[in-house]
């Protein structure tokens, strides 16, 4: 049974097609291209797709956009409307919503700082509401912002606390911020993932997180994340690959080594790779040496694209001054 | 009715006696005096001396030690070590204590830091615990600890946070860490207070705090705390009764002067304070200048405390180190 | 001989004007009203005003608007406009400026972290005409910007690390920004001052600073300030104003209690004031509670003036794009 | 001509070592065990090793203890005081020393904030000595300690802000530093190096650093350096020895592909690695997983051990009260 691990949806697609040349049962695909962004929009329809994919019944929209790594004002503006167009229609509609956001990771380590960063940036109202005791507002949700990794080595579980906090304060629905890992590095801070079924196990930089989903919080969870590392598994594992394809173009058709090459199977390739990473005790991370100002860029596309979808009276023209 | 107004019970008892030259009914003092730092035990034990001394009853230890403003490492550690042994009296039976200690305040006003501060420096634990899979250690109690506030503005009550994860990890006691405001500039930050009987409404710098006690979650709660700020209407006040001191020794006996002195009613005082604050929003507070040098001291005095206090493998000689 | 004591020449200037009934010889001020802020422009114009004063020959422009404590959006874009302006006139020609940007004070003190937010907001550009080798771009300056307060007690003078980068890259200017001590708790955070002349001794939270000025620094200083505390001598101060006042009212003309209140001579004032503060060791001071909140408004209003009035291709429409 | 390209002494030197299986002429090489820890010194004592070394002539001692990488508090000790002991040998006479520390690195980016982290608990005096206008004291050395990194995108050079520091307050010596890349990640945060020869171009995490050393700086410059990250391409490097050596067991001796793996020349090893790179952009690193609170462990280790050194009041009884 064939069975991919990786934070994006678009990648697990991309696994199987690679492997099958077909798309997977049950899985609906929509591509969307708007300028420089390419937008992906998978969606896992049935237990079976559940199951290929590694990924919970549920959508998942891709924003790509090569471009992000350069710091260009206009694009980030525009990337913000895309994405705040997208998380609109995911979370429905958005009149007076009620939401928590949940900005995962630690703000310690650069590349998982990402959550923390997007949360301290959202325009947050829900002190507002119940200072001015208001139940609604045309032009403003109700929003609530947290960031249980910034509290650094609690002793507490994330989940535990935003358990905990959803419990008392019953929101409609959570927004979740994570740092997640890619298979490629070319990914890394170039893409953005919108998806409707939270945060699962395994995900993110950290990688115990307890889930954060509508089985385990009660409500719908939004999850948006952006892969800011690579696992080094993933680099050496790319690096087996390239170094085999140049033997393979230097060798004779039928040698032994040309068929030595071709059965190369899977598990001796995991085991190459495990000897290689030993030394690293597989607990490594590969990351750009400007992870910071990336993730900060990102923060604020992030934020402006929740302020919008959030808030029906914000929009782009205004959305930079409600950045925090 | 005489009632006062003081985060301190210390003050509360002192301007009662000053007024009435009596010892509060139901109020039991005790002191003592180790070297630089003096020790005064205050117990509130009915109903009436609760309300006249606006603190619920129960326990309320001050150490004083004016030497505090020095940077003294072998003074800060005498203190930490007096603190420790009166935090262990308060707690109790420390063996095998599953604590949560909760660091009140916004880190980003220096005064009101003290509690986020003292969070961090806290030796954590729980992780550990729950890692090994184990549930007691002679050594060590089972500590977590988190300061709601460092999450800025999040729309959320810090009540509501520390009741959501209290019910979720379901510890034996909080230790809530606040900075407190006092109504006289001499005891700011030379003045530690610890009370069996949680925080209550109205306490810490940032003024409409929720009730942090046993009633709001279900676990005692002790109260560390130390006056960081004065208000600016007790150095107002304080300035006028200096004012008519001095007019006073001027006066002649008998003069209508004189008897108008005597004769300001304390409905008019207030009013002059009031009058003389209006342009300042009733919203400011007088803090010493070095406040952060001071504050980042008594955090780790108190730290090192809750750390010999918690965890019984832990004493003065290596207590340093478990600093964070 | 008259002389004031503050860090803004309009007080000094309204001190003389309140004592002597006219306007101070060698000074000529102007004002102007722009919707809800009031600008006055006092140049001091020879030494004689000078020294009146207390403050150098040079301009000193103040924006006053009270509406600044409010969270406005667009009035923080309105007065980073204005501010901006007026800050062209003082630099002069802004075309390829060199400038060198200093945020003064600590961060991790609130009330004087202003400095070092606004250096943090700046759009920096100089790094980039080194790295591609320009000499002159028709939109941008050549900006660098440091905080020196930012590197904590270091062991050197902010004057020496000032001095010591601007010998080794010689700007034509330096911008210092400063949080202030005002006379009057109204202005607290509601007035900002641009001044030709520098920073001078005895300025600012931290009152022990070095002259930044061109003597010093061997290039033009300009300086931004905003009063962000109050001394608590000047609520003492104004305290026992008030309180005589109240007095003077009720004080039948002639009697020995009317005389007495206005003989009260300056000096006697004066030693009230010392023995009310003098548990305070004169090192405390009065700021809103606010405080962080409003520093960082006040941080955006300043770095987009900057970023407007030496980037000659920013303005108001895409500044905010430019904050950091 | 053979030439190595690593910010480790030790490793140029094993580099050497391994290809010609010989010591380098004009390198002297001595080593001790103490516990876990060894300490390796190499001396670079002419041109001619000075080239193949590719580091500058002068003393190297570097400390390795894989134990590092648990949280120990005893070992931590034992560590400082042994780089205490070393540092003390390369400053040489310790008294009355003016010492200015240089924490490099960006603190926003983890694995390059070791040196800020450490200028920040280093005990800092000079400020004192100019306040009590002493010029010696027997227990204190006259120390300074800046991070220029800690500013953030400035816009000017660390190496300019340093030469304008040192020009200004003219230390005796400088204590500079730098996180390091190092070829092996079982050295990253277990190796601690110190040279005397100051920082040259091209060391450290962020690798355009100008060089701090006498020449550039006029006093002897002394450097701490840790390899915080590995360079993806000594990963890539590393993974293709591996693929080749798993590959070499298997071919048969003589067969085409055993020679061709024997052939395979380091032109084409450093193109393969290239091109497995390319969409990495050639600026990505590796790094542990939990490095914040490696690098936070070690800052404490180098902070103590620099107290210890230029301190000659100090000593580990009561260094870690010391730590800011």
């Amino acid at each position: 049974m064939f069975q991919v691990r990786t934070d994006l949806a678009l990648e697990a697609r991309e696994l199987y097609h690679e492997e099958k040349q077909q798309e997977i049962p049950g899985v609906a695909v929509d591509q969307e291209k708007i300028n420089d962004v390419t937008i992906t929009r998978v969606e896992i329809m049935n237990e079976e797709a559940q199951q290929i994919m590694g990924k919970a019944i549920g959508k998942y929209i891709t924003l790509e956009c090569k471009a992000l790594r350069r710091s260009d004002a206009n694009l980030k503006d525009e990337v913000s409307q895309i994405l705040a167009k997208e998380l609109k229609e995911v979370v429905g509609n958005n009149t007076n919503i009620r939401a928590l956001v949940v900005g995962l990771g630690n703000w310690n380590v650069t590349p998982d700082a990402l959550g923390p960063k997007v949360a301290s940036k959202v325009f947050v109202t829900r002190h507002l509401f119940q200072f001015y005791k208001k139940d609604r507002d045309e032009g403003l949700g109700q929003i609530s912002a947290i960031s249980p990794g910034v509290m650094g080595t609690t002793g507490v579980e994330t989940g535990e606390i935003v358990q905990g906090i959803v419990e008392k304060i019953k929101p409609d629905i959570v927004v979740a911020i994570d740092a997640l890992a890619s298979r490629k590095m070319e990914r890394v801070n170039t893409t953005i993932q919108i998806s409707s079924t939270g945060i699962n196990p395994g995900s993110g930089v950290g990688n115990k997180r307890k889930a954060l989903n509508k089985e385990t919080l009660g409500v719908p969870v939004i999850a948006i994340g952006v892969p800011t590392v690579v696992d080094a598994a993933t680099l050496t594992s790319d690096t087996i690959h390239l170094v085999m394809e140049a033997f393979s173009k230097q060798a004779q058709k039928g040698s032994q080594f040309y068929n030595m090459l071709r059965e190369l199977k899977e598990e001796e390739k995991y085991s190459l790779i495990r000897e290689v990473l030993e030394p690293y005790n597989a607990n490594v991370m590969v990351t750009p040496k400007d992870v910071d100002k990336i993730v900060l860029d990102l923060s604020h596309i992030i934020a402006n694209a929740i302020n919008i979808a959030l808030h029906p009276g914000i929009d782009l023209k205004d959305v930079n001054r409600y950045i925090h």
